[in-house]
């Protein structure tokens, strides 16, 4: 049934790519940030258009001033939900993403996914999204291959603007997605998902 | 430098991801389907949300409808940029994208990628494309491990309501991503992307 091609890592990677949200100090070698974003941009684009840009920050100060911008929302967001949460495994997931913002600064990189040639005048084409977003997550499970670990995370949005201002982009560069990244200080494990079964549909709704 | 469990053909299986266009008729099997949806589920989404659906189309009259619905815009479109392409590439891209969409009533799978619990009265949030395009490129590159050939496109964009009444989506139901997927007749083959030297900024533009 299957081609003589089959690959057999690759599911065994996205199935133990579960969000790293703690990372030894030692920092990331240019070349593997440079492998993942290479990996990064095998991914599809709308048309082939490419119109991507990644920016990663090592700089202590860099990911100190974005952290200053956006970790406090996150901060007051994650205490708001933590405040409400009766289930054990959501607390947990809380309280490593509440350990993560308290500690965005001394994360080894923040990997900015970025949209080029975006029109900021008018709301966000969903073509847009589909020209980055597959990059991100080919980010993601390369870097897992590599074995640094990840997390997607959307620091970005609680201060889109001063985190476009601190990393100098044009107006018509868009951050998609924040990525977290570094060496792994806890193990790589497989992600809680619900089963496909609840998820998939044959033919129609 | 590298982690002892990392795992050499996943990078493999990303650069080797052309989209596939032509594919041979044989169907894909249930459980193959299945897999790639069980792949494409290891994608994180904001907050573990896991806010996604999949609609997996084999039967031969829903996508003789849906290609009536969006196929002809898709070919009207491609036909005006072929008309002012010199690339030779770009051509053959263009070519190609115009037989898939004459063909699409005969791809073997339709396969929707679908983010749930959306508000449609306002403009799609960030939060919601991060929440399901990671999601659909993993089913693109476990698809390539399984030796499936896969195209990510928007036909649904050519005609939203129209595609959506067909799959008889609720209406917070969001079409964020059609992939095409079928045995491929044609080779599996490098991407062409830009280098990473174009396309990556250390710690600032």
């Amino acid at each position: 049934m299957l081609e003589p091609d089959m690959i057999p890592g690759v599911i065994s990677a996205m199935e133990t790519c579960r969000a790293i949200r703690r990372f030894r100090p030692e920092p990331v070698p240019n070349e593997l940030i440079e492998r993942v974003v290479y990996a990064a941009t095998r991914a599809p684009s709308v048309s082939n258009g490419q119109n991507w840009a990644f920016v990663a920050v090592r700089e202590r100060a860099t990911k100190a001033r974005i952290a200053a911008l956006t970790a406090p929302t996150a901060i007051r967001n994650i205490r708001q939900i933590l405040a409400t949460t009766t289930s054990d495994s959501k607390r947990r997931l809380l309280e490593a993403s509440q350990r993560l913002a308290d500690s965005l600064a001394e994360v080894p990189v923040l990997l900015f996914v970025c949209a080029t040639g975006v029109d900021r005048s008018a709301p966000i084409d969903a073509r847009t999204w589909l020209g980055v977003l597959p990059a991100a997550q080919n980010a993601l499970v390369a870097a897992r291959s590599l074995g640094l670990g990840t997390t997607l995370a959307t620091y970005h949005l609680h201060d889109e603007a001063g985190v476009s201002e601190v990393l100098g982009l044009p107006p018509n560069v868009l951050i998609a997605a924040t990525i977290v990244m570094g060496w792994p200080a806890v193990p790589f494990g497989p992600v809680s998902r619900r089963p496909v079964s609840d998820v998939l549909r044959w033919d129609r709704w």
